[in-house]
């Protein structure tokens, strides 16, 4: 941040109309994964879905890796605001702070944006290339999202166990993003996320 | 069980020769999706891998949709042995039996038939039919993984709150299969269940 309060000046229409298209063409890429997965989201394909001529989809996004790669940015940034957004707003009694953050973790796991990554996952599983370039876009995206649950459940730094609570409640909201990717899970996931809340209750008052 | 105490007839070895093929298959199968993904897993690519012919394939399973039916019932079976073997051993001391519990539970995400399943659920995710077909075998192996891990934590139905703990435990244990997906994650999920187990333990004493 080197402009201090200038204004920006604003954009182009040609600059402008390019962030539009990219935009849109992210957008789709992302709901051809969620909806009709893997298969769905080439460069051609999500130009079509987009409404983008090929062209112009190519000249955003050269290779299929491209347009995954930054699929992948974008899902991470929508999974990372997904958290962030409520942070501000968060309650100021224990209770409802920590209700407050399991909820947030389990938002990130129960999106579109979960969906789409879940696809490109399972692509990788068989594709080392596509494993390389994930792995370290996730490493920063799971650094970003136990900083956000560690800070939401403990604002004060008060529990020394909640680095490792914020954890456990990560790798549980990807366990029920899982359960929720063919049927709606979503009653059943309010038992769940209803015990870990009082669980993680009981845990940071026994050991602070 | 009609057949009471009678020793059953050896099979003839047609029979017998008929058996071994499908599990061969069903093996290579399995094998396939986890480490090539879902599109490696058709009739004709896994009879190639089993050194099997098209035709006798193809007589154990005529289409695609019979094929990832058995291997469905195949990786539920095995998914269910793996967290059941572990039952009958069981420490005796409440610390050592929530340990078993936790790691029997996330070892039934972690071994090659959750890498097929998974594969198979992200298929289903762009394919109704297969979805409809998944469910409710799903359903009926959450409930058996449910039922073993409630008496793996709670042997004597001591703890009011052993049903819910054992559902999280589960939820959890997903969650740690997907992460150890593409990369190694067994360090990092050696602490998460370390957390869980102690965890579980705390809530056990607090709500018993």
């Amino acid at each position: 941040m080197t402009s201090g309060t200038r204004t920006p000046a604003p954009r182009e229409p040609q600059q402008e109309r390019s962030r539009l298209t990219r935009e849109r063409l992210l957008r789709s890429a992302i709901e051809a994964l969620a909806q009709d997965g893997w298969a769905s989201a080439t460069v051609a394909a999500v130009a079509e879905r987009a409404g983008v001529s090929r062209g112009a989809a190519q000249h955003h996004f050269p290779t299929r890796e491209a347009l995954i790669t930054a699929v992948l940015e974008q899902v991470f940034d929508d999974m990372t605001s997904t958290a962030s957004a409520a942070i501000a707003t968060m309650p100021d009694d224990d209770a409802g702070r920590i209700a407050a953050a399991v909820d947030r973790a389990v938002a990130i796991y129960t999106g579109t944006e979960f969906k789409a990554a879940l696809q490109v996952w399972a692509a990788a599983a068989s594709d080392s290339a596509l494993r390389e370039l994930i792995l370290p876009m996730e490493g920063k995206f799971a650094h970003a999202a136990h900083q956000m649950t560690v800070t939401a459940l403990d604002p004060e730094g008060r529990y020394p166990d909640s680095r490792r609570i914020a954890q456990v409640t990560l790798d549980l909201a990807r366990g029920l993003g899982l359960a929720d990717t063919l049927s709606d899970d979503s009653r059943r996931r309010a038992q769940v996320v209803a015990t870990w809340t009082e669980l993680i209750r009981i845990a940071l008052t026994h050991t602070a």
